[in-house]
């Protein structure tokens, strides 16, 4: 598995119209870009059939948005654990608030995306998901509450106590995941906010996509996640 | 939450030719006599149509088989959490192999029914998803490797290692979790192996429902369930 | 199967607060009386977990919510066609819109109903649809535009175009299929309103459930039912 | 939307596999070759994630695996119709047996790719379902009885009532309509017959993508499907 060093910034492209095709490609660039000025880890999941694309085209880490939980073979329209390493990917979201997977399916994509060592990024709504999710060691645990997820109102400002909770309850169940916080993440502010909180980092998505100066927005979240790691070590 | 002591013998009558209907309130009935007759907890899971006149007339503790993760509302040919309650049932199973739900769900589930004093037991697959269920806290929790489901080859007997390490893995997790193990049981040895192994009951089906004789089948269950019961303490 | 005579007026009681355990006997009793006194038919779907009961209680048709597409077999927390059947029930909504089924389980269901001489109810959101679910002949076909369901605008007076076209659509495709309309509607006159386009009955459900006087929205609604009827005639 | 040709040889190549990354390539060239020899229509579906890069290395017609029912929107690991256009497909399967969609979503799926300009290809699995179809107006509806997909089985020899039944009733419903058959194709023989039968063409995957000599099975299925097709006319 290609290692990844916190703090982390992903950013989810979703299937915004701003983010599909060429699109894609320029957002994903954008990150790469500050990424390198500022050090700091800022990985990119652009829609499924751009995937390959992306990967191909930047040096930062590229994410599936999602993996079906299947070995190659008799599934139509899947996306498979083999064919996202294939394609460039380093690893992938697993269930995401608009993806959701059975618990069952969660265990299995866990097991396809390790055995093709590709990072996942597991997505949980609670606090007592968390811990599930924790149990079931992903790399990376993202707490989400999907309630604020697209409105702008940054959970590391509106619900500490969940990240804090969240942070907490995974430390002690795996403390080898790494915990990222989203959910109306906006500004630089919230992504300094949500490391002071104890997340490694966020997982946003609209705030930069559809940003009209997407470069802008994530100049000040990479500005402010340095700033808050530093004060944190 | 009524209480339920264990040993527990937790039989799924699934929707069965052999188990709907009269069926489903013959089936009970035999189980609340063996359990009166052996002092051992029986619990009964009819199929959802015939849960209300089930729990009615027998006095063992009645299950759902499935219970939707919402509240009282617009939701069609949905089973929710208080109208199990208001029919007599004590609890539910949850996320059976054959009914999975999403980790999110199965979140709101356990809250669900802790909200209406239902008991849960939960069921999961494999060791790894068990811990997570352990991190979610259901009341009962069941191991049930799919592959022997429906088998005849009792996962206590194939899988020794899935009981113990499921039970183990539970254990550190959240002690106040009841393990039970499924899959395949089908014979007073079978039970009496899994109690050995640390399981505090069994949940089967077919052994059960589709029997010659399924009082003879769930005596032997009962005397052995007593027996390794003893041994164990 | 049980023959339904029409204008049908059907009720969807969901599982809103006020609609399951003993108040869906009362909401029932009601349906019954007002249908007693008007002549008209009056069909209810109380929850899942009532139907049985007040099957037996009543002698109004009562339909199921939902049934799954299996056979009696493995299939834990389903609803079998066999066991609806035995509940007393002579029919089964199928397809609602909080209940959305894959056109190859549409296919089997109304399959299973039709071997256990079951009405089907077949629900459809837009004219294309409603085409489609004509093909699969159900006894009856109810459109409902899911946008409407639950606001009190009724679609009979909102989309008389998407009504009428549906009772036009499904006319060509399989003349035996009845089509009933649904979504907003809250009083007589939307009743009156969709027969006059050619509907011949309606589904409802919240302006039944949650009305401070369900008896007297009824009665309101068999009234209108009736004249409407006549005019047609 | 593009023209295609009939008769039609259409390759799903799932995720088999022989079938991602460099093969997916290699198995569109060789498609592409068999069809520039024969001038017979020949069309790939390659893993959603190999889509953009195979349709921009061939000239034959590249189909999505699959498409969402969303718009452009907040939806992650989702396939919208804009960006399968953006890849170079021309069209998209539907419904596919090991990727089913409720009705509702297939009436969603089929107007998003209209509005694309993309061609439709819904795959049904009965006489009943394949009518039902048809009523949605797809570009091209192929009859797959599951029970024979994978087998080696032809569809065509095995079950031609099925095949002529649905070629019927598609033309009563809407002759607009092409219809191909698939499952179990594996000779040129089954692709004959399948013509014979009134299908105008076929879907196939395994028997190409797994054959120790992908080309020569192609070579034949072409030179069988224009021989039968000159018969017909």
């Amino acid at each position: 598995m290609r290692k990844i060093s916190f703090p982390l910034i992903a950013l989810n492209f979703k299937t915004y119209a701003q983010a599909f095709g060429e699109n894609a490609l320029r957002l994903a660039k954008i990150a790469e870009e500050v990424s390198d000025q500022f050090g700091v880890t800022i990985a990119v999941a652009p829609p499924i059939i751009d995937l390959a694309r992306v990967a191909a085209e930047v040096e930062i880490p590229v994410f599936a948005q999602h993996v079906d939980p299947y070995e190659p073979g008799s599934h139509t329209g899947s996306i498979i654990a083999e064919d996202v390493k294939a394609a460039g990917a380093v690893g992938s979201l697993v269930n995401h608030s608009e993806h959701r997977l059975k618990l069952a399916d969660i265990g299995m994509v866990l097991k396809r995306l390790k055995e093709n060592k590709l990072i996942s990024l597991l997505c949980t709504d609670t606090v007592e998901t968390a811990k599930a999710g924790a149990a079931l060691s992903p790399d990376i645990l993202a707490i989400e509450p999907p309630e604020l997820i697209g409105t702008g109102i940054p959970v590391s400002k509106a619900k500490p106590e969940v990240v804090r909770g969240a942070v907490h309850a995974v430390q002690k169940i795996n403390p080898d995941v790494h915990v990222l916080c989203g959910a109306g993440i906006s500004t630089g502010d919230d992504v300094a906010r949500a490391i002071e909180l104890g997340a490694e980092g966020v997982l946003l998505a609209s705030a930069y996509v559809k940003a009209k100066d997407p470069k802008m927005v994530l100049i000040g979240m990479a500005r402010e996640a340095l700033r808050g790691w530093e004060k944190r070590i």
